[in-house]
């Protein structure tokens, strides 16, 4: 089983909230996890990111794609 | 500093890519993390996403946003 | 009529679902398509993508957008 | 195998184009597919969406994920 | 032509720069502009969003479709 | 404070609509923009953009978020 996608954390869900079209998963990760981001180079070198810099990874929840394998 | 989203993590920058338009950069999870995601009801249900469930989490690295703060 | 996007599918609605906020539309696709999609080149390798491959191509219901030429 | 979303379509690979840090791949659509959108509900009362009604489907290519299952 | 979708500016091409895959087009906004966003009602408190309040508006730019009608 | 996105524009909320799980935001952008738009590179070319062209930049409401500085 494999995504055409960089970020694949295993999490447990916490709550389940359904809304008339739309609902909202809150999650757990249960496990050390790595992710990665694509940007454009610009952007890049406007953040100045470089090995050991802190940041921030902000999503929003609609991109966040849960499956059950 | 507030964003309008759910998911908001702390990581540490472990590498950066840069191509001719669009850059990949890697991150470590220093921190515990919760996550959210959105999507149908349908979805929801034909998942049949309850809490203790372990699902994964897949999301494609152009939508993850790097933030200095 | 031109779009900066590599899918533009022919499609007839078969139902919609109104909520608070949003609504869910769903729809049959009329004719032969074809589709494209952009993935990091590291993705595509750990796929091991090459021409003839099977795959499902999942995309959430709210990266569809509906236009009326 | 199932996923949190409404589109999951089977596709055979036709090509595909690897870049520095981003790649292109095409599919043919093997199968009759159905599809669903998310839009606000007031975008679906200004398209006046109804059944029966013929639409294009814009997706740019990014926001397609291509799985092997 | 109508789209499915609350934003629909109208805008100047300032520049084309061509990468191998991906491109990156910028714009001048040249008549006012109103614009919408979707979020989740938690995020929406969370933020304590009212009106007359003055935000920034982030946009990754691959989330921007040009369009020429 | 800095972004890895390349349009970040100051917007006025104007009005908020709370639903059940999703809210819909309104705003009046209140100083000249500029955008910027990643495309495949194909579909820069199909689109044959150059400076000085108009076209509409078509965003689902979904992919703007609100930040509180």
């Amino acid at each position: 089983m494999k995504y055409g996608a960089r970020n694949a954390i295993t999490a447990k869900v916490k709550s389940v909230k359904k809304g008339d079209v739309m609902s909202l998963v809150k999650y757990e990760i249960t496990t050390p996890a790595e992710m990665a981001s694509v940007l454009t180079t610009e952007s890049c070198e406007d953040l100045g990111l470089k090995e050991g810099d802190t940041v921030k990874l902000v999503i929003k929840a609609i991109h966040v794609l849960p499956v059950k394998e």
